[in-house]
């Protein structure tokens, strides 16, 4: 892939002259109007061999355009609170919202290319980290972004010149971007890596443009120019007639009778309040014990609360956190998203409240609303519910990577019961547990939500971090399933058993 | 102070069954309708004598109300993106939205009072810091936010008696919370310390509220009584009639013609286009430099723009951005607050955004927003707006502190300048430059900006951090002037002149 950005691409001074003006006046417009839009973010990643010139077009960039709408990351060495986070951690937070373009230097291949380089990753761990990015990089684009990757490429002797070129530059004392010569020297044994990672990373939803970078007027043209064709691209408004995405969401998927999984839950199984408060007691104090270990700072623990109103989440939450130091953990209540939150792809607001290793985050309410609410209300597309399990259960898996411990609970109680406990509340006066019109609007969607439930435990019920479905028409017998769930899963995770 | 703390307060076991159940179902119900309503956050600083109870008293609040809506904060050591970054950062990142509860463990206290005895704060600068504080706390309270802040003191005997209770507890295998021990055998070291800090720290706005650490059952009861009655106040709804706060602005100011200020700047300076590009390249490159240099790293570049409707600020900001590496700055354009700032006070927007130290962050439009457009346009009350010039020399203060450099420019054009450039602009074919109906509104109200610009000046042209006035009829000249007192103030801050 890589001989042809190594054939001497070059622009003359004249030709440069009579492009630059007008290529930045198109870019200047169409960066206008995708910040007026903020329809979409665009992302740019630009990474290659060092010394190619990186910094420099992104520098150029920033200088053509409005910089104000234009913010430049470049992922070195990872800090204090990057570190005690799941990897991605760090590219989620610096993902540019709506309306705003993003260039990240390196981004995530730098890093991966290292670790292989290095030996921390053989083949076939590499692999599947590439297979990985792709799923992620295919997402951002499902998810609106305009995903652009440039690899800036030097042949050997290019790279050899340049070295020599930038020293001279620097003995006469003019600024000149800092090299990693350690990185250059390895050329040769870095290259088939780059190869492998190019070629398996270059999809139709992001392909790899690859530019030469030998000659600084030609790199920066094509990486401007093809700037300019994606934001047109992006400022393009989507009509009925021509969807942006013309994705279908495929064939429907085999009905099993998935349902019976729920509806066969043993919805009779109870616990006398003795027998629960002797339980409670025991089980909160495992669970005090493990989260205060020595060992648990090496890890995390992120709990998943969904189920129908009134299933009784809040209460077994509480039962929860009264185990742990309110300093430890953090709780978040999942509602409609902020529009802050709305300017970027639905997992950000999760991967926001992620804790850092040795703390604790509870949802209440979580991503899978995606394929729970927004699918039975049509809140998005049938295309975009579809391909969410697949990304859940990535980000699930980069989350246990990341040391995490993830319990998610699906709370099941009886329709009937759900009336009663409806009817109760509208007498009692915890104002929190008033009933909403909403509520009722919710109930009347019962059988769809099952179906929507039946599916989402079918297809994110993994074995890194499996649904934990909790019988709860009896509070008591939750409550303890629950705590009982989250200590086996901290023993499992610190190798306590 | 502290006597009234030290005679045994204490609340039978039957008293608080009584009791609790009540406080608690008070507490939800008014928890709920702050959650609901959204009109203001509460903060709750709980510190005190090591071992008083301090965690445990947050614990039982959590576990009392809903945890979703608490969120508790110990502040220890600092992290590494806390020491980049001015001391008040980390406190401005954990502040509660409106609606939420916010409990800081320690808070700005436990660390002024560490470093007052270990000698790094002579008395002055400790008194310094405690003035700081009130004002801190004060500008809270007028943002809205319900602060209480709680003592929870022990006697010497009281402690001590604690320390051995812990040790027998924790050797029969009950999880005590960890004791500094080491700050427990100072005690009478710190008490008077103790003392000075809670006397200039109570305030009519913010008053401590000291309460007898020794008895379990009093220090929760009586905190959860301040705070229900805390939360009942937040709640109940500000009328015409009685207005939350009572505050008048007080006697105007005395009236001084201090329009002149910006009405004899000399407008008329020049730069012709050689000499304007011989200048832009000295002053870039010397920029550059500086901001590359090892001694840039102890500190950071903070550039606040404001100036009329095409005074020219993007295109002085592009001059100055351009001899950044694009990696090292982030830049900020300033438009009205989305919904999650506005859950916080007004200057929560622009702490976000403040760089570490070796950065840069460029405000396109800041926090002097409040005494300009806010003020003419009557966005916030008088009070609110006069009060803003203290507070925001105190944030800017901060900054300095925390090893920024702070540079400030107002670019002032003549009214009939602005209009030939508005009717240029009506014929540009850069999109980003086309004029709106608001550009046209605000200029219609070009004499009452004028003099909010000039208070503004007078009021907040501090030493660390002065306005530079610049002229920028002519935008060469402007532009120039803008580099040029960059660079002078990165010089001076680096001690190189």
């Amino acid at each position: 892939m890589l001989e042809s950005a190594e054939i001497g691409h070059a622009i003359s001074k004249a030709a440069y002259a009579r492009q630059e003006p007008r290529l930045r006046e198109a870019l200047l417009n169409a960066q206008f109007d995708l910040a007026q839009a903020k329809r979409r973010p665009v992302l740019m990643i630009i990474t290659g061999v060092e010394g190619g010139g990186r910094s420099e077009t992104a520098n150029k960039l920033t200088e053509w355009m409005d910089p104000r709408h234009i913010r430049v990351t470049a992922f070195g060495p990872r800090g204090e609170e990057e570190r005690a986070r799941p990897p991605a951690w760090r590219y989620w937070r610096a993902l540019p919202p709506r309306g705003r373009i993003g260039i990240f230097l390196n981004a995530w291949y730098t890093e991966m290319v290292a670790a292989r380089l290095a030996g921390q990753l053989n083949k076939t761990r590499f692999e599947f980290y590439l297979q990985e990015t792709r799923a992620y990089e295919r997402m951002l684009v499902d998810e609106g972004v305009v995903l652009l990757k440039f690899w800036i490429h030097l042949s050997k002797d290019a790279l050899r010149e340049r070295l020599v070129a930038l020293r001279e530059d620097a003995r006469r004392g003019k600024h000149v971007f800092k090299i990693d010569r350690q990185r250059a020297r390895i050329y040769l044994k870095l290259r088939p890596v780059w190869e492998e990672m190019l070629r398996e990373s270059s999809t139709a939803d992001a392909p790899w443009t690859i530019i030469e970078g030998t000659d600084e007027r030609y790199r920066n043209l094509t990486v401007g120019k093809v700037l300019l064709d994606a934001l047109n691209e992006a400022n393009a408004p989507a009509t009925a007639a021509t969807p942006r995405r013309s994705r279908s969401a495929g064939p429907p998927p085999p009905v099993v009778d998935n349902v019976a999984l729920i509806r066969n839950l043993d919805l009779s199984q109870k616990l006398a309040r003795a027998a629960y408060e002797a339980q409670l007691d025991k089980w909160q104090g495992r669970l005090a014990t493990l989260t205060q270990a020595k060992r648990f700072r090496d890890h995390s623990l992120i709990l998943a609360f969904e189920g129908a109103d009134a299933a009784g989440k809040g209460g077994a939450i509480r039962r929860v956190t009264s185990a742990f130091d309110a300093r430890q953990y953090v709780s978040v209540p999942i509602a409609a998203p902020t529009d802050e939150e709305k300017m970027y792809p639905y997992l950000w607001r999760f991967w926001r409240a992620i804790p850092p290793r040795g703390g604790i985050t509870i949802f209440d309410r979580t991503w899978y609303g995606r394929v729970l609410v927004e699918r039975v209300e049509g809140f998005c597309s049938e295309y975009d519910w579809r391909r969410a399990y697949d990304e859940i259960n990535q980000f699930e898996e980069q989350l246990v990577e990341g040391g995490a411990v993830v319990c998610k609970f699906w709370l099941q109680i009886s329709k009937s019961e759900q009336y009663r406990r409806f009817k109760a509340r509208e007498k009692t006066s915890f104002k929190r547990f008033k009933i909403t019109a909403e509520d009722w609007r919710n109930r009347a969607k019962w059988d769809a939500y099952e179906h929507a439930v039946a599916d989402m435990v079918d297809r994110t019920s993994t074995e890194i971090a499996p649904w934990t479905l909790v019988e709860a028409e009896d509070k008591y017998f939750a409550r303890i399933k629950v705590l009982r769930t989250i200590v086996k899963a901290i023993e499992t995770a610190l190798k306590l058993t």
